[in-house]
């Protein structure tokens, strides 16, 4: 445990970037089974399907990263500037920000003499000093995660779990094996990489795993079906 | 300034939702226009864009918050179970936790008898101790945002901005004007879109605004062309 509990992998990831493998691979999951869906009512050819797959897979899995990317460097922006904000605080309002750091230690059980100490060490260093004000005023932390990095584990994420439901495509063309049932294998296979994450997120935040399989496979089916009735609109009216 | 500069409200959106809005916005945006490129070389009437346009927006919407709310709801998962193997270690390695304090004021500058004093306040109480161990070692703030938020901030942003694109179609039912530049419309409004997007983080993060709208702008542009593509890929093989 100790230090250590924060950086763990599995499957080979971060388990940091956890969040960001959940959100881009429910999503590549959803999506490349809505293209399948699409695919095998218009009674399309086994390459045909693997390519529109492929080109979903990229285009929107780029798409998703994109707004990943602002996203996280949103947040990243927003909290440095708050930072500023408190940097020019302790400069120009210095009575008011010293009174907070008092009434943030009080809280904390310290008082009298001992209180008094305690304030003035915290705010003799300014970084010190508007690192308490983040993280005991603001709540705030800074992601250690930059956007690159959460973009790119939305792409990899999305590309990975998003290729499950493609997959017996890809087998069938490969082993030369076609089946009526393609379709239905599919499913399986969107079912199954709904439960990879439900598996993943239950094993790193120490929760039921039957639940965490539950819930993702009933939310996302309820996605998965609402993309397969557009898809079939969609169809109807090409 | 003060408490006050984490809860403002832009465009009647709370503030600390923006990196979900941002990150629907965008996504919202780039889908639209992706289907409305795919419905206009395939040559479709008005109405027929306009369904296909709003189907795509709830289906797609819909599947992104289902990935935000389990993403959400992982990172929120993520804390508790720190915050609950810290309480086991505050009471099955006292030691090590307590030294752990107390490096950690050491590090703020605290030495000596201060220093002594401030540790068993911070470990009288539990609390305050497994709080200051999150914020201090692990770096963890909890995420006030709920997960049906963030997921319901997710879904109304990819509507909303992902209605955009889609405006000039709809413009033309209702005003019965059809024109043959409804595509180019719809590509200004989707930079339109993408703007507003750029607009509103540089705005709320404190950065330059026409840098904020080149960037989404030139990554959502890119992305778009990407999803025109596929799209043009798509036509060719129905």
């Amino acid at each position: 445990m100790d230090e250590a509990h924060r950086t763990g992998r599995l499957l080979g990831i971060n388990i940091a970037f956890l969040p960001e493998f959940v959100y881009g691979g429910i999503d590549g999951a959803i999506t490349t089974f809505a293209v399948v869906a699409g695919a095998t009512g218009a009674d399309l050819d086994i390459p045909v399907v693997i390519i529109l797959g492929f080109a979903n897979l990229i285009a929107d899995g780029f798409s998703m990263s994109v707004g990943n990317y602002f996203s996280t460097k949103a947040s990243v922006d927003d909290y440095d500037k708050h930072k500023a904000t408190e940097y020019w605080e302790i400069e120009n309002k210095r009575d008011t920000e010293v009174e907070e750091v008092r009434e943030i230690y009080r809280q904390k059980g310290f008082t009298g003499e001992l209180l008094e100490q305690v304030v003035s060490v915290i705010t003799a260093d300014k970084d010190v000093w508007v690192d308490t004000m983040m993280k005991e005023e603001l709540d705030m932390t800074r992601d250690h995660k930059s956007p690159y990095q959460t973009a790119g584990m939305t792409f990899f994420s999305f590309l990975m779990i998003g290729f499950i439901p493609l997959a017996a495509y890809v087998f069938a063309l490969l082993f030369d094996t076609s089946t009526e049932r393609l379709f239905l294998y599919a499913c399986i296979l969107t079912g199954l990489a709904l439960s990879i994450i439900g598996v993943l997120k239950s094993t790193v935040t120490g929760k039921n795993i039957l639940q965490g399989i539950a819930e993702t496979l009933v939310l996302g089916g309820v996605a998965a079906i609402l993309a397969y009735y557009v898809g079939a609109v969609l169809e109807n009216l090409f």
